[in-house]
């Protein structure tokens, strides 16, 4: 029942052809109905731009078509994640609009370029090289959903003049995000130079103690750096996400 | 915004002393406000007699004697747990007519008997001594859901035949609750000899590789038997409440 | 010895065929001989029209073959879980009559619709598109075993507003079988709307800090929602299984 | 070496009282000097007003009332957390300005309000009672560090409407801060109603396969809903800490 | 239904006082009550001499005292195992005759020496000082079950030397009982000097990375040397009554 | 330096021919190399007959020939575990006379049956089919060890009255090997029934919770019947090398 | 902003070309750059000799000769780690000079040996021959960095007499690096037998309850014997760097 | 059997007055006795000065006055660690010459300055105060071993500045212990930062995902830097001990 059925039913109360009895019945149903209706507008206003996000694994690039088609065909952006490379290939056959990116493992479809976001850049921080993947899902999600992004990279704990040297970078961002595997102490060093929010996102890079990410995990959980929030092992997409609801609020 | 209140939004409209976009605006947020009206309604149509429950870990006597009061000035019945014996006296000091149960550490508040639900009673069998406070959380909770509890005592997989000896009663059962520390295996054991929904409760009792009820935990989950499911470690009010609810389902 | 040779041994006894002291003798092996069979009539008699199940993992396609030939000739219906789409296609054309459904993974053999249970449907809920296989599998399993199913699909935590749109639905089931991988979080909104047996089965679907669904496993063992067990990770089977005893109890 | 010194250094080059090579000496230590005071600076500036922390568990109220003293003098705010009660009655005894607040467990010493930060409140959202004094210590924290705060109590998700009927108040806020213990599935359901930052703090309130917080932190880094950043368990000073970054963002 | 109430029973049909049927339905319940006898006479024939055991650890002084009473009256020898000093002394009192040990928490009363088994010793090897009181609880279990026992001590692995030297000693025992804690290594040593059945008990002392025994366990359970099986972190006990199982077939 | 070394220095010692601080100096070096020599030949006679063993797995099927081969020109017997079948079909062509067994993945080289050990067979037990490749390990490893072998399969304790028909079986043997996956409590069951030393086997097999046998790992050292003892998960073969050494005790 | 640039800064400093207040500004971003530049000085001068350090695993053949190309470039000599078979041909048909150890899984481009550090042998101890893989990737990194490097092998703790008779060859040693999978014990028993620097490294080789080296791990965290640091599962290449770093403390 | 004995059965071989075969005989057991006389030899050697070791947890004040004595007696130099304030008090009272260090927890009893050991510092470096008492072990064991001893504190990770400004000292010393609980990330900064080996001691400080030390012990392990190696959670001593021995390698 949306709105416009609920004012049709009080101008026909107001007329008279339906009693309020009746009435009553047609609203009993109503607070899940209009819920459901309220949650969705509520949701469409406020993430006009955000992209429909797909998470690829587990889906053939048939159904990730489809899908992205769909959202195509309403008008909205579509962000794909995780999609690997012959997917993504099937993709870009099937949709040549859609733009693939190999590293970031993202494929998305947009017919403009995404309303700005923020009054100051994102900043994805990575520590060695085997992060980039995760980094690069985070950095190409918050550029779709209209952020600046700076990227930092190589500037693990291990060599902490190379982090030193990129504070001018740091200290203009709104956000911080961090990614690092085996060195989840990362996240701690950026909280310990900048006063900014940093959202930090272990990976699943390492072997032996790093136990699938789970050593990074728990160095980020118990950073002494004031600041520092922690989203998934691997999950780039998340914090960008979390990061650009942040910047978004800069920018109101 | 009531039920009445929406009846009473209604009549204005039918009489003409409200526009109908005066009442699409107080309408506007019925959906939240009704919805948590009907939530309520239809728990308390529903859980009849069930009571109202108090988890006593955390709170001082006080605190559980003021609850049990409000509760038992609506009429409806107070069920406390985790309630140790210090408490336990408190409260009954406070309230004479609370039964404090130092074995189940529960104390129950209630006029008169509850009413009887279920055609058949709930066993609760146990493997060792040390696991029959959880096993009696689970019977008191039972009985004052209004449920015949059947109790069946140190009956271990290690000690076969005293469990084959209960065979009788278990198939009497509608619902079989298992408490079991170290020796999750029995819920497996029950399982393999009558057809009926088990619930099994994994207990913290034990040392070593027992890790506070986890082997147990792990064992129930793993088991064999078909109609097996778990409820957390030492959680014998859990089980007794799913148990009434598959007992309701008999009953009507 | 069946009971049918202790009758003639008895029958021997009285005509003075046999002494005391070889009846005795003969009936000194009774107890193990005489549970076995025992159980087995209890049980066959229990569970008139339940399938015999095979576990098609670790199997080949013509050890499941054989097996279910076994079963069918002796008039039973035969279920196989886990069985992949290759083992699939090599059990239909071995065995025409065989229905396999690649999504749930299970193969089935019987000859005539199930006998129905119960007197309200099961309801299989899902959160996710890729907790769709074990939910399947838990739905076929219902099915054959004679439960009407209704299934309600992608009601995540994170989308409050479907999952509240579809409590009718779940007011009529008589047992709901909760499925949730990252968003564990289901069985307790699900037992929070309706005061209903909950069976939930966490799956292993997600990546990081969900561990191979012991995230959903620990959240759903530690829901706040009364009325909530839980079974083994992905175990759709034993969820529907048990969800049957349950349902048996309602019909009779 | 501080700038003061660096110039005085520069003015004696110019005037040929010190020779180039004499300065590149001194200036050869400069690097580790200057960035010590430079990034003090640079905090002590973008800090303005943020109290001085003190974690007091391990500490005793003398060490605490030392440390508070030593700050104020400087004229900043002292906030003293993880204070017991008896350590909270010395503190006061010893320095009657302090403010100590029994359930959060912290202590204040500031002479006046703090500058308010931010242009909306930040939410703090709790699931149980046992949640509480958490909770209480990222409301106290963010309170002190010149946030508006509006706490919203007992919404778990086991009883949906009561969170629902809150939506109006978590749509008001710029960062949303959720405490929760065994139902660490709250911070998705928050994260399903509304798009805003949500820092989740997980609590080791709980028992069994609770795990001190193990279950709700995992349920917590695997939520399905958008825009969810999680800090340590019961880690209340942390997350308003993070809010409060965020918060500061929103007034610039 | 024991054996002579059987032969009553037959005695009657041979009589005619019994008919066939009768004495079907009689036999009917006789499984279950059978199995319970034979497996009881069945324990009692093979464990003669073997005491009747009571984990102390949970129970009351009183309980105890009780318990061993009711043992002792029936001619058997009780055994009580985790039996801290205060309870050892109030057992004393009540029962003078009950010897307690206060390293291995062991209380025993039996009225004569217990019979031998075994042809050669059992040995008892601890690595490290607080190691004892779980070798203790071992070496006077297997003394009180009959065994010769001889103790070696102080022979970590990081002291190899004073290992080497005791092996004469390991030579001539028929079942080696090692028990270690943070050095579980001790038990992959002497299973690497002699080839006899080894029972390897993991001790919960240490700190840190011992994690409560569990690296104990875990370098016993993936020892290198052949012959070694584990039992419970702690279970000097069950590694006692395994060994002397063992013993007892060197005896017959 | 050898016993007719050492002999022949004292030789030449008597004889004059080396002073005694040449002897001292020869013999410093004695200690290490004389203990070398004693533990092999100490474990050569203790060993007559057993086999020289051989992990496959990790190696390719030439090095398990090469290593076989040498063995065998000792006139020693070599069996080789975890050899798949790829590698089993080289070794049996390179060397006709190996046996190889494609369930157990064994290779046996031996010229003549073992020596037969124990008076009484080794029983190996088993819960499911999945289950049989470690149980199957374990049989033949025993009896390549000289054990009389009795199987036992299919008596998972979720079918009991098939374990209970067995129980003559059990009461035969000298030493019963369980081999157990999801369902641990086998060993529990077993040890309920019989006096027998118990080593338990836990294997890998299962899904979820049963983490790779750690759920069965967990139950068997946490078994309350006593005289179970534990190997490493899926080590048939130092399950039956243990249950050798205990049943060689048996025979002497 | 490097020294030269500083002193020519001075330099117009003292001309009179720049102003003090100029000078200020050009030196305000100095700590960040001079430090970076004074770090890597720092490195270069004490590390010179020793190579740089590719991690091989994630990367491409091409990838990997492109880096030993640009560090060859430079006059350094390039160490590749975890370099698999295939990897390692393409890289030598690239670059002929480069050798590569198929064991080791290493690649080495250097022009001349390098210069010999310390007055002592590093000594790779290994228990098992799955291990050697990792023990020659320490044993080779440790040659690269110009340690004389000894071998010994196959000295578990479960024939301890071979380790014994190596005892002289490790007395020699100035650090020993002990490499060990499920037998994690011999480090303990190494540092039992000499007062040396002992760096243990965990290996991943081994099946069931050796959780991928996490058994060897926390073996060797909880060895008894003093002198012991541990590196990361499987880290051979960390154990020889820091095996370097204390052979180079012993040459000067 | 020590050398003196075998020195005079050479000299009675010698002299006739014993047969060859009666000195086989006497060297037959040789090999055993001889090694651990060779071993205690070899070490009290190596050893000299330093002293011999008590862990006094699990101990009375009296065990550890009568241990210490005994050393004394002997001329060596004795240090009891983990000894409690209560025991510290006693064991002073008894033994006056005893140094008790509260922070540490040590008492030392040492009749003469230890023997000066290395030729450059150990530095011991901590992050945060709570991390104190472990590293006043690590420091007070280092100097009753002969080390000069410089501390480094309060240079955490999330405050770069301040480490930095210690570069000069961590570059004097020739080994480093870095001590750090919540935020190991330490280790790899210091490792960043010098060349030096360097000996990280996770503590067991903080709360939630700290684990009692485990994430500061997975950080330390899986460090980028090189040269870290770790030792078990809070083992201040166990570090202390290893960096005595590199520094004893750089004074020869």
């Amino acid at each position: 029942m949306d709105p416009k059925a609920v004012r049709e039913l009080l101008e026909r109360v107001r007329r008279g052809d339906a009693s309020v009895d009746e009435a009553m019945g047609s609203l009993r149903d109503l607070p899940f109905a209009a819920l459901a209706e309220a949650t969705v507008d509520h949701h469409r206003a406020l993430r006009t731009g955000f992209p429909e996000v797909i998470l690829g694994s587990g889906k053939t690039a048939e159904q990730i078509v489809a899908i992205m088609r769909e959202i195509d065909s309403h008008g909205q952006v579509a962000l794909a994640t995780r999609v690997d490379g012959d997917h993504g290939a099937e993709i870009c056959a099937a949709l040549p609009k859609v733009r693939y990116d190999p590293v970031a493992r993202t494929a998305v479809l947009m017919r403009r370029p995404p309303r700005r976001i923020g009054t100051a850049p994102v900043c994805v921080v990575t520590a060695g090289t085997s992060d980039i993947p995760v980094a690069e899902e985070a950095a190409v999600t918050a550029e779709v959903l209209g952020n600046e992004v700076v990227r930092v990279r190589d500037v693990g704990v291990a060599g902490l003049h190379r982090l030193l040297a990129q504070r001018p970078v740091l200290d203009r961002a709104s956000v911080i995000i961090v990614v690092a595997g085996m060195e989840g102490a990362l996240a701690s060093a950026v909280g310990g130079l900048v006063a900014k929010p940093i959202v930090a996102v272990p990976t699943s890079v390492g072997y032996g103690a790093s136990f699938g990410g789970v050593a990074a995990l728990l160095g980020m959980l118990t950073s002494c750096a004031s600041g520092v929030t922690v989203v998934n092992i691997d999950n780039g997409f998340g914090a960008a996400y979390a990061a650009s609801l942040i910047n978004l609020g800069v920018e109101t």
